[in-house]
């Protein structure tokens, strides 16, 4: 422990650390060492550990030893570098303590700003800089955060001083008060304080300084800051460093500011600088949206010395980290000082644009380009757009108000006016829209939860703008016309009201936002999409299949670059309608087998006209159909209306129809009477699927479609089970080719979603000629795990601070280790068996990234998902490969 | 093909077959080679393959090549030995065609004897033996089995013409009936023969025997012997041999005669010759049981030279055989031939005693005495007796009739007068008595769902006592008291009347019938089976506990050599007393952590109890405790009553009952929210329990009881999983041992019964101390399939007929190919982490024979299963490693 190295010093030019030790020293850290090392100006400072963090939590949330050791020795080098001393009373080192894990979680933690204040201290820095308003106003900015987030008295309470002292002062801005009002202020926050907490305030500014740390790391934990990382799946992080950092001063007055800018517009993606700007301001204005900044570009105007100076910052630092960088800096007297600088968050049309670009401009190769897409930039593509149904003077007609566009994208949905209640109504199965004056960390979740998020105040850069970005969340801000009162839940813009539920469209392009609840659409992707696809089908082995049970579907897939239908379900069919319905219920009720083919024949041509439409659209690619799955009580009707229906269609009483619908209950039809099970009791439905689709095959081929059905038979156990369905099959095969004259190429194959399945699958490739692994089924059984009761303990189980079981639910990533194992096992069996075996995927898991580049590295054929995952998998598939590398 | 060699010779003291080839000749092929190899008295014959009939069934029922030519090569060889030739006028060779397969299927299949005769040729036999009466008996009882076996013409029909005949005549018995009454029956059956097939009976010997070996061979298929097989477990057979052997003659005359006995009494084993024997009768008139035979000591006075050569013959086939025999033999003019020596079936008792008492002369190793023991064996060993609370003179009044005591055992049920109706009312959940003149083959079905067969006719070897002794199923046949109407469903015993259901109880130990459904106690074990048990204790390496969840159960268990509790359910305890059940389910509608304590708390003494119950009913001896399994909606009320009460209970309103029953629902409880999950969500759960085995060890061990506390987490599917719950197990154990001031050691352990705690079991052995498969649900989830469900699809998988995808549900018989291998795959990994892990079985599987062999051979260390199945597992224990010698 002794040697563990907890603190590392930046400043004048060197740094011990550097920009690689992001998980060490945070991003914030990190950036700070890396900037200074490479010669950027940046405020001296230095840096606690995560490791440190990590211990305060194993230690009972006590500083490891010797750590404010370490701390106090740096300090000693600080006073050194900046001249200036820690707790003096005339010209004190102030500094600022600021939180930074390795990856980002905007506005989750805490920092404090102009920690080295107290009541003498202001009034040597009021005296050294002449400066008494910026004095006041930095103590009062102190007060309140230490006051808030080291000892945690309610940011209102102090807000509503604030608040009092501007009614008092007859003032509306925070720039009117002088400092006269600030030093009022600081004394009414020190009664507060005191108040509350039966202490002065702290005075002494090494005490100051440990409970600003503690605090810092407290904020690691705090239940914002986890449900964020639970809602990102960020896991395996230690904790959070701290960066103590000499304070600049943006607020010292017209000469100075802050700000925030990215190095290519995070929206659009184009290369071009971008970002807000605040005069005479500190940080935390920025990023809270209390004021809305000017734009970066009216810097060249106001200050063109240190706009020139931070043009440069930008190239040097877009070089030096071969991507967009996120940067926060303050401008003291025309001084530049770089605070922050992070890869930056960023549009999901800037993920392409900006991948595509920098690829082409060669800062970066294209498995890099492709590795920094996400599946979710791919799922946040096709985030809606209002339709172009409705008309230009229409749309004008319901337009109620207009924001700043933050996140572009659509929402339509329920206005409400708290997080909570988003979360709620969210959970009932509503789409709202998230309406808050300006959000706070506190709202992530309900957030999260909301279709789209408006705001009335902020800029682009503010918390609701930074977060929603991520996600790619219609999210619109700063717009000022709406009138909220939060406490009475109503809304009033341009004199109209509007309660809670009320339906509002945000257009998060324009900013527009409008009354009513109007149609979406998908959007078209940037054009940059397809260069990266195209880049992912260049790279990848892994084929693509997609899960289409219509034709509609399997054009759609076709469209988003499937190639071939990996699961089609034959039993969707069924509920197409009412005809067929009947003819289904029909066939289940009936008590012979005579009875049951009269059934089945009136079905046959229905499912026939369905696999042609589905081989016309996949015209030349595979398509591998699943014959019937669920159990047969899924398809009867369980009221007395439906029953009555089915009884007349069958000329039986209804008490039949009843009673078989009773006898067909089971207590776990999961593990019941399913899949191929159907068809090893009623031989005859095995018989009408397949020769619909044999007929459909060979009228398709006379036709000069290009057909390869591939028949799948779920649920298969064992080997001598699968020998009877597979002799079935090619039986009737047979029987339609003579018919009809015509030969066409088939296979016969099974799922592998039974364990035993898995575990025999060296006998079971002896009949299979391919395996199409069913995930969604091997989890259940492999994990004994229901995925319609799960809901009711899982979640616990995936809960990091309840148990940390699982990392991901195993329904949504698969569980590779457990689950994966059986899969990779059964894959090495029956290419024991067959060494050229075509394998695939058709679960859920088909679509997920990790899951995906399981497939690659277990060596399958293909995945299958929904085809709008279709692009999610084909670009996992190339990352799998690029991460070979 | 050309090679196969289809037919064996045997006669004139030389055989081409051996009597270990069983498989190939079958049983009574085998045998005659045999007993005409060591110089027994057999008539000259040869035996046609199961090969050949295997081929005959892959050849669509058409005889295998060549076949025909081999057998007619063979009847030249038996012209030739027995100077006779087949189909002469004068004096033609006569031959009986036998079936015979590998494993006795007693009159499944058909035999067809007097083959040869025709309308010349019985003339020609009837002055060559100058005994027309003899020649036209032969010739009609011919006829008949030709029309029935070889065509299928109904018996009935046939013997209905006796019947006239016999009224016509004004007889009762068939020996009365002379030679001028047999040639008239000829003539009439000839008619019936022509009237309803068109043609003439076939007088051609060649083509009658073409048509009998088809028939013989068709007989392997036909429904009852596929019954018979399923119903005993036979597989992997060929199909039936075919014996043709010279026919030899017991209805000559008084001089002659047939019978069946066995070298040692076949009921109590003792050894003692035991036989019947009628005379003047062919062996078919035996076994039907149609004449009540005499018993074979009043041989030995009216054929005393046969009676010594027959005792001779007893001997010699022991001690060649090592076995007691099941012989056939007629004499004819007081020559004695054997024509069937095989493996004598017995009752539970004599297998015992045979056995044991064969080991002590030495006669067999005690390593065969155990191989000899089924597990049925001694299941039947325990079938029930009547109950000595009832005395003699109570039940004297209640006696009916006696019959010949064929199968001991009682049963007490509702009678019935059909196979079928047995069958019904059997899987109504009624217990009932098959009621027959005589049982025939088509029975079977009926009658092994009978809980006991009464006929009114037969001997000790009729049919239905053969078939009801290899069940040890409780039988009396001969009972010539009832009259019995199968028409009417009307049976009278000494003027009273009885009908259809109603109650009967048979005493198979006396033959005595009595009214009424009297009470049954089990039986004491004879005490050669104290000394088979013995002899296995010895010689088995697997320990065998049981499954028990009470003291009562426990006691009983080590009474039967139980040698501790593998499996100790503590969800049974709950539903004990009306105190207990409402506590639970207190616990289940506590909506807080603290109301559920409260509930929990009350259950505490109450399982505290239980468990000190138990650890002093096992002194000395491991106890596994399980912690609550079942889903929670196993334990609440269902009806509004029972919510009602729940309500009172704990002072909410009855609809917050009704709730939360109804939340509890889930589709599929199997994969739900049951096992260690609850501990997972309700901590306290576990708590309680923990507290209650450790409280109850600590008290036991405080008055010196030896505790060996084993504790078990079930339905474990991760390590991290069940690293929290044995931290929370030892927690609350460390906390009892500082209150009670007493140490006891315990394990914690898991149960392995979800295939991914199989699969991740080297990981799982890191935590656990020990393993037990819990077989029933590790088969339900590596199958998919549902224990409760299975019903409606499962017995087409079992069904040779059907499908023959299973040879044995996998419910009650491992399926050691699939769920084995994970079984093995969790033994090898867990043992790769901790090589001395303790490892056990838990479900029914470990008290099933071939399953528990299976555990032996992996290498776990105990079974456990239900108290009644210890002493098969113990005896399975021990076979596993007599068969490794």
């Amino acid at each position: 422990m002794s040697k563990t190295k907890f603190v590392y010093f930046f400043g004048a030019g060197k740094s011990e650390g550097r920009g690689y030790q992001r998980e060490l020293l945070g991003g914030k850290g990190a950036g700070l060492a890396e900037m200074t090392r490479i010669g950027l100006p940046v405020p001296a400072g230095f840096t606690i550990t995560t490791e440190a963090c990590d211990l305060f939590y194993k230690n009972g949330r006590k500083f490891p030893p010797n750590m404010m050791k370490k701390v106090d020795k740096n300090i000693k080098i600080l006073e050194k570098v900046t001249k200036k001393r820690f707790g003096d009373d005339k010209d004190p080192l102030l500094v600022s303590v600021r939180s930074g894990a390795a990856r980002s979680m905007p506005g989750m933690m805490e920092t404090i700003l102009n920690l080295g204040l107290n009541d003498v201290a202001v009034e040597g820095l009021a005296a050294q800089t002449n400066n008494a308003r910026f004095a006041y106003d930095s103590y009062r900015r102190f007060i309140q955060m230490y006051s808030t987030v080291v000892i945690g008295l309610s940011k209102e309470g102090l807000e509503g001083k604030l608040h009092e002292l501007k009614e008092e002062l007859g003032v509306k801005l925070d720039t009117e008060i002088n400092a006269e009002g600030w030093k009022t202020l600081c004394g009414r926050f020190k009664e507060f304080f005191k108040e509350k907490t039966g202490e002065e305030f702290p005075q002494d500014a090494r005490k100051q300084l440990e409970g600003a740390i503690a605090a810092v790391f407290g904020s690691w934990m705090a239940d914002k800051a986890v449900t964020y990382r639970r809602v990102e799946k960020i896991t395996g992080l230690k904790g959070t460093a701290v960066s103590v950092v000499q304070m600049v001063f943006g607020n010292k007055g017209d000469r100075s500011g802050t700000g925030v800018c990215f190095t290519r517009d995070p929206n659009s993606g184009e290369n071009e600088f971008y970002g807000d700007i605040l005069i005479n301001a500190q940080g935390e204005d920025v990023v809270a949206g209390i004021r809305t900044p000017i734009k970066l570009i009216e810097l060249k105007r106001i200050m063109p010395k240190a706009y020139k100076q931070l043009c440069e910052v930008r190239k040097t630092l877009e070089k030096h980290y071969r991507d967009m960088q996120d940067l926060e800096f303050t401008i003291e007297d025309e001084k530049l000082y770089m605070l922050q600088c992070r890869t930056g968050k960023r549009s999901p049309r800037a993920i392409f644009r900006m991948a595509a670009d920098m690829a082409k401009e060669k800062l970066i190769t294209k498995e890099e380009a492709i590795l920094r897409i996400t599946p979710e930039d791919i799922e946040r593509l096709f985030y809606p757009v209002i339709s172009d149904k409705i008309s230009k003077s229409e749309l004008e007609t319901k337009r109620l108000a207009t924001g700043i566009n933050a996140v572009p994208g659509a929402a339509a949905g329920q206005i409400v006016f708290t997080a909570e209640t988003a979360e709620e109504w969210h959970q009932q199965g509503k789409k709202v829209i998230l309406l808050r004056r300006e959000t706070s960390p506190e709202d992530v979740g309900g957030m999260h939860a909301s279709a789209g998020i408006l705001t009335a105040t902020g800029g682009k850069t503010s918390h609701a703008a930074v977060v929603a970005r991520g996600w790619g969340k219609c999210c619109i801000v700063g717009c000022e016309a709406l009138s909220i009162d939060e406490h009475e839940k109503k809304l009033i813009v341009n004199g109209r009201e509007f309660g809670e539920g009320a339906f509002f469209t945000l257009d998060g392009n324009t900013g527009n936002v409008y009354e009513g609840e109007l149609p979406l659409d998908r959007p078209e992707p940037p054009k940059e999409f397809y260069s990266i696809m195209k880049w992912s089908d260049e790279m990848r082995r892994l084929k693509v299949r997609t899960n289409a049970d219509t034709p509609y579907d399997a054009k759609k897939a076709r469209d988003f670059g499937a190639e071939g239908i990996g699961l089609c379900r034959t039993e969707h069919m069924f509920f197409d309608t009412e005809a067929r319905r009947l003819a289904i219920q029909e066939m289940i009720v009936a008590d012979s087998i005579e009875s049951r083919r009269v059934a089945l024949a009136k079905l046959l041509p229905f499912q026939r006209e369905d696999f042609t439409g589905i081989f016309e659209a996949m015209n030349g690619l595979p398509v591998t159909i699943r014959l019937i799955d669920p159990p047969l009580h899924e398809f009867v009707p369980h009221d007395r209306e439906g029953q009555e229906a089915v009884a007349r269609q069958c000329g039986v009483p209804v008490e039949k129809v009843a009673h078989r619908v009773e006898s067909l209950k089971e207590a776990n039809p999961m593990l019941g009477h399913r899949g191929c099970r159907l068809s090893i009791t009623y031989p005859e439905i095995l018989e009408m699927q397949v020769r619909a689709i044999i007929e459909a095959a060979c009228i398709c081929a006379k036709k000069k479609i290009k057909v390869f059905p591939e028949i799948m038979h779920p649920l298969v156990l064992d080997k001598k089970e699968l020998s009877i369905l597979v002799e079935r099959t090619r039986a009737v095969a047979e029987e339609v080719f003579a018919e009809q004259k015509k030969k066409v190429d088939y296979l016969v194959g099974t799922m592998i979603e039974v364990p035993r399945a898995a575990l025999l699958a060296d006998e079971i490739a002896e009949i299979a000629e391919f395996f199409s692994f069913g995930t969604n089924d091997l989890t259940q059984f492999t994990m004994a795990l229901s995925r319609d009761d799960a809901g009711k303990f899982l979640p616990d189980y995936v809960d990091e601070k309840k148990t940390g079981i699982f990392t991901d639910d195993p329904f949504q990533s698969l569980d590779q280790s457990g689950v994966g194992k059986l899969v990779k096992m059964g894959i090495e069996l029956g290419r024991k068996t067959k060494k050229k075996l075509k394998i695939g995927i058709c679960g859920e898991h088909g679509g997920e990234a990790k899951s995906v580049k399981f497939c690659h590295k277990v060596g399958m054929d293909y995945v299958s998902c929904s085809p709008y995952r279709v692009p999610i998998a084909r670009l996992a598939a190339a990352q799998a490969v690029a991460e070979e590398k």
